[in-house]
């Protein structure tokens, strides 16, 4: 029988995403719940899924004993709620990330996890949607680039701030934005160096141009730096893209080994090659480009196989949750809190 | 009257670039100095500059009336003292990176400078040497990415074992991996922000693959972030270029601003456009690529000047011991003696 999902939560557009995903990845949408503080996503989400069952009661999805998995792109500081919710009723959780935004709810949803037996999984996106970073991943583990000194990650988006809905702009209901953004970048070097631990040896946040935001508190900057036995990891985070950008952002990762070093250029090859998902190799031997776009990373075909086998390929839950702690610790630390 | 130079210090290969910058700015080189502990730049020097006067007579140089300048890239530990002996015999001082390596040889320069009213320029090459840094300053001053935000620097240089001389593996004669590499990088946030004071949020050095190199605790990696009234700014500098690569070090810097960021690639672009001094800028209008190799920066043409004028041009007296002290006190963060 098809594995089915339910949408609950269309409040951010990295929605589309997740649907899409999971239909190319061989589930069936049993419905999506209209209800939401974003129109624009409204809108697009009619658009591009037309096909899809509009189901305006949301309780009928979540008793619907056919669909296995709740996936949602709610305000991410109602994402954890819900997931409690869904779990109760025996679905397993995709959310977007932040999928946790507080303390409170890491230990509610730790908590149900364990009473229930259900899956918490977050995509993060920087990586489950990147075939640059997969590679990049098979490469440091075959040894390409020799042993693992460093990782350092540079994270720009566009503010975009016509459309941003409320939420958006307070670290209360969209997450501080070393939680919001910073999360992919904890999961990557946690999944680089495959461990689950890491120490915050840096973790600030700023609010550099409030000019430019409805609110004098929106964080605009975040930067920190983690290290674990494996590797150091330096991580900017931010939201100073300019119009004249070709996408939301130009993201980078650089990956430094004692051997060599690799450089993703996710988005865009700035003034350069066509598309994104750019990787450059370089070792002791030679300097290489490789052109990742249109490969597969074939992280959600791995989740459809994990939540029906329940193994944990696609992302252990203990990963997930060590994103989430580190990236409220992180928190914590920049707001002089820990 | 032509002004005249001498050189005494030729251990590290960096003396090419000052007598060669020196002489085409203008200057009369009067002799230079065989005695070495690298007998690689001794032939070097030789070959390079073989109308050069070589000099066996240091005192001589140091007498000479009609030498206004004593350059010198002597081991790194001596340099201060060279120094102070050449001020108080009459003559300017310009040395290599870094002029300094610890809080008594800064005092005791800048007492000497005070004594003799003569000056004591280090040259950061990093900044001097590279027309794309220069035109990023122009650029940030000119307010064509706003309101300056952030640099990051990534300096990676290659170890190049075999021709290193015995003082290069101690930090006591080499001086600690953020005072060697890392003041570039303090000067360069100094001169882009135009301040001369800067909080060292964090610090660190590490050695990380100590099978590397004939001692246990040459430091391979160093890290820093700094921040100051204009901006903040993560510096990265370590030892691992890998042999594939086509110079010997993959040199980035990005600086954000609030309404564009730019980036260079001094060295070289990876995998792409010939040669290196490469500036790309990206405003809320365009994306555009600068090729800025074979500009000049004008740096050592404004030191001659300096020198004759008495003025600040090229770099300021405070300046040049702002970047000696931040160094030293990020030195003094990274081993917890601060």
């Amino acid at each position: 029988m098809t594995p089915r999902f339910a949408v609950i939560g269309i409040d951010h557009r990295h929605v589309y995403e997740l649907a899409q995903h999971l239909i190319d990845a061989g589930m069936e949408c049993a419905g999506w719940w209209p209800v939401t503080t974003n129109p624009h996503v409204l809108a697009g989400f009619r658009k591009r899924f037309a096909q899809l069952p509009e189901v305006s009661d949301r309780e009928r999805m979540l008793e619907d004993r056919s669909v296995q998995l709740i996936a949602t792109a709610a305000v991410p500081s109602e994402r954890a709620v819900l997931a409690i919710e869904a779990m109760r009723r025996g679905k397993d959780v995709l959310a977007d990330k932040p999928g946790i935004t507080t303390w409170a709810d890491l230990a509610a949803v730790e908590a149900a996890v364990i009473q229930t037996g259900r899956r918490f999984i977050v995509a993060f996106g920087d990586r489950w949607g990147s075939p640059a970073s997969a590679r990049a991943k098979e490469l440091v583990r075959a040894g390409a680039i020799g042993r693992l000194v460093s990782t350092t990650g540079i994270s720009p988006h566009r503010l975009n701030r016509e459309t941003r809905p409320g939420w958006f702009w307070s670290a209360r209901t969209n997450g501080s934005i070393l939680v919001d953004i910073g999360c992919h970048q904890i999961d990557s070097f946690l999944s680089l160096t495959g461990r689950e631990e890491a120490e915050i040896v840096h973790a600030a946040v700023r609010s550099v141009a409030p000019e430019r935001t409805p609110v004098t508190d929106f964080q605009d900057w975040g930067e920190m730096i983690l290290r674990n036995d494996v590797a150091s990891a330096t991580m900017q985070m931010h939201w100073f893209t300019p119009n004249g950008l070709a996408d939301w952002g130009d993201g980078r990762t650089f990956i430094v080994g004692t051997e060599g070093f690799i450089e993703l250029r996710k988005n865009l090859d700035l003034a350069g090659r066509e598309g994104g998902q750019h990787l450059f190799l370089v070792t002791n031997e030679r300097t290489e480009h490789i052109a990742c776009a249109g490969k597969r990373t074939g992280a959600y075909q791995a989740l459809v196989a994990d939540l029906r086998d329940r193994t944990e390929t696609a992302m252990g839950q203990s990963h997930c949750f060590a994103v989430c702690r580190l990236a409220l610790m992180a928190e914590d630390r920049a707001l002089g809190r820990a």
